[in-house]
């Protein structure tokens, strides 16, 4: 491969030599039980947005804690790099996941501990660790030569475990101070150990709930059935119609505005080393379902789907009750991808669930939840960049791989900042990162660091 | 109409001499309250039964309060008719519903209360009132005469509204005793007032759980949705494949046992002054369902049906989770008709469910409940009995009217005792059987009584 990048050998010499105090403040941070669901961890959330606002204030940047009506968001920034230099912002989340059941953890969670190259905490990889990695990598820059090649904004907020309800509210409040060229983030992981990874796209979401309406009360199902249109068969039945026999979504228009992936993408998640037998076996099922004619990684990255995520109706005690309901409910959701848009895919539910709709019942249809999908500009000069910091620390290309999951809080960056945002990950599969025992990779927080402190370079050199 | 029959002049008169009297013991019997479904009151359901026995006894039969493992039965005989005379038995339950919810009672439930020739209390119709129905008419005949023309065995159990577990039982064990030529049961309603009615068929049950098992646990619906089989959706299409567009039951031999109604039932139920306008506004519904080309009456009780009775899986608390679920469930019954056969359903089932489930979720069905189905010949000697009887008492034609439900002990006497049953019931649609504001029609009363009274008249005289 012509001209290989290499990590700056300053950076790496840095970080090499603070290597044990890096990790020690990462072990100090991870020590900290920011559990954002638990009120009567409020205390030390607030003690984790202190200590990373210390700590960013310790290599140089100017850090303060910022109230919103929930949880604080940190918010660090570093202006002095030349004028015209471009501007960075740096995403993370200081809060983390409850630890329970705490009797599966091997070792305690909030007792940072190393077993076979794997730092094992709550918040190890979920993301007090991906976090970490950008302020070592921010850290070696200032470290080694005082300085960093542009101006860089660090926001850390502490509700992303409760669904980030107020980050949005304050990025569209400081978007004037948040203004930025690129956008990084790290909150996921590399598609295999040794294999580093860019998150090219994410699944939006329209989630809907169904309520079928028969008999005003619930009726003896053996004095009225047979003449009586049962709610959940009816409800059943609108199920059955939302896909066809080769499992693509059977609702008129729903596939108009999907934009097919880019080939070379889609090429490139070919050749990524998947397997579909393992797959099965992680998820103990026998066969696999969905679109017939793609491949597993193509149908969770870039289809759009649908889903039943929840049914209650009548009686779903133990034994016989002959109950014929008088209502029936399905929580039934859609993962949708470019340029599909919940709203769109709202009236066309509406519209089959109507003309599928037996008479003797009604239908409502709620809608829950929405996201828009996402999808990266894989030409930019923020990906390339990325690229080649990627190789550099990795010694391998990056593959390109996408998410099945929404991540709210990029569409948000994106939209109301106007920037490209980055999604590259340290993470690794099976870390565990909302269960007992999650861990992060140590040599990944070592070559995420490097691979992030040759970004700003490579971003700073590609601008110039 | 050619030798219309009239009520013995001798037991009406005895009835109207005795109506005060009567109509008090009832009242004492409803003052009880005998529910046993609660424990706490197993006391009064002991009463119930003391009460019941002595009132028997007082009439001249000899009676006695018989153990069982739960409520006792009372077995009353009196066995003095001649020689080669036949025997009835009479059957009914001195057992009630709970009464709550109480404060939906316009008078308590314990305390019968006569309103617009309604007599209210819980048991007025359900089963008491009935049984003492019978009561009366066995007192004219040896109050008038001090004799029956046959020899007369009443059952009554105090289990009906739990199950009757341990009356089939029962009936096993004093087979020899109980045995008889006729069986005759009050514990059903009338089709419209005015309209005396013989309940000639019921239908069958066969209640099953279906289970289908997909992952081995809960799975994020976004980072697994589109690749893997849906258990909720995979369980909504089977259950979509249980009816065909026609309202239809479409598992393969479900109707080959079917064996038709008689053309002259079938008639004879068209003839019925019902109200599918009348029948929606009751049940709250704008359209009825079911097979096409069928009455209503002949759907609900000559007709096998399919109705779901309860659906659970994933999520169904408020708002969205984005669970694909690991397991969903279903409750599905089936209504049979003769001859059709719950083992046979089951056979049938389990074979369809396995044929339509999809690879990649496996399917599981559990019995959890049988009955048969039971259809009356009403061509015999006790049916025409009970025509010319109700005639006689009521000046109409009683109508033949079936049943979507169940009552298991019925097929129990039959199949045990070998004689054929007559279901006769002097209840009305609204009466409340399992409701707050339970009633009986006190005319209902006094002329079922004459009509059971004359009943044994015609029963021995076409005998003799």
């Amino acid at each position: 491969m012509p001209n290989a990048p290499s990590t700056p050998a300053d950076l790496d010499r840095w970080l090499a030599d603070h290597d044990v105090a890096n990790l020690e403040a990462l072990n100090e941070f991870l020590r900290i039980p920011s559990v954002s669901a638990s009120s009567e961890r409020n205390a030390d959330t607030a003690r984790a947005a202190a200590w990373l606002n210390g700590a960013l204030a310790r290599i140089g940047f100017s850090s303060k804690v910022m109230k919103t009506p929930g949880h604080p968001v940190v918010l660090a920034e570093w202006r002095k790099a030349p004028a015209g230099s471009p501007t960075v912002l740096v995403y993370g989340h200081y809060d983390v996941q409850p630890p329970e059941p705490l009797e599966l953890w091997t070792s305690p969670p909030f007792e940072p501990t190393v077993r076979d190259g794997k730092l094992f905490a709550r918040g190890a990889v979920d993301d007090k660790g991906q976090l970490w990695v950008h302020v070592m990598a921010l850290a070696a820059h200032l470290g080694a030569r005082g300085t960093l090649p542009m101006n860089v904004i660090v926001v850390a907020e502490g509700e992303e475990e409760v669904g980030s309800a107020n980050l949005a509210p304050f990025i569209e409040e400081n978007a004037k101070k948040l203004r930025c060229d690129y956008i990084v983030i790290s909150d996921s992981a590399m598609f295999a150990p040794g294999i580093p990874s860019i998150l090219s796209s994410l699944r939006g979401l329209a989630y809907f709930e169904i309520l079928v309406k028969g008999p005003a009360a619930d009726l003896h199902s053996g004095m009225y059935g047979g003449a009586v249109v049962n709610p959940a068969t009816a409800l059943s039945r609108i199920i059955a119609t939302l896909h066809d026999s080769n499992g693509r979504v059977a609702i008129r228009g729903f596939y108009e505005r999907v934009k097919p992936f880019p080939a070379a993408v889609l090429k490139g998640m070919k050749k990524l080393p998947h397997s579909d037998a393992r797959f099965k076996k992680e998820i103990g099922v026998r066969a696999l379902g969905g679109e017939t004619g793609k491949t597993t990684l193509e149908k969770l990255w870039t289809r759009p789907t649908c889903d039943v995520n929840g049914l209650l109706s009548g009686y779903t005690g133990e034994g016989a009750k002959t109950v014929l309901p008088s209502s029936a409910m399905a929580k039934v959701s859609f993962r949708l991808v470019p340029n599909q848009d919940p709203d769109v895919v709202e009236r066309l539910l509406r519209s089959h669930v109507q003309k599928v709709t037996p008479p003797g019942v009604t239908a409502t249809v709620h809608a829950l939840h929405g996201g828009r999908p996402w999808r990266a500009d894989l030409d930019g000069l923020l990906y390339d960049a990325a690229r080649r910091a990627l190789r550099a620390a990795f010694g391998k290309d990056p593959v390109v791989v996408g998410e099945g999951g929404s991540i709210p809080v990029v569409g948000d960056f994106e939209r109301i900042l106007g920037a490209p945002v980055l999604l590259v990950g340290f993470g690794l599969p099976g870390e565990n990162a909302h269960a007992p025992d999650e861990w992060i990779s140590l040599d990944n927080v070592r070559r995420g660091a490097r691979a992030m402190a040759t970004l700003w370079d490579e971003v700073a050199t590609r601008k110039g």
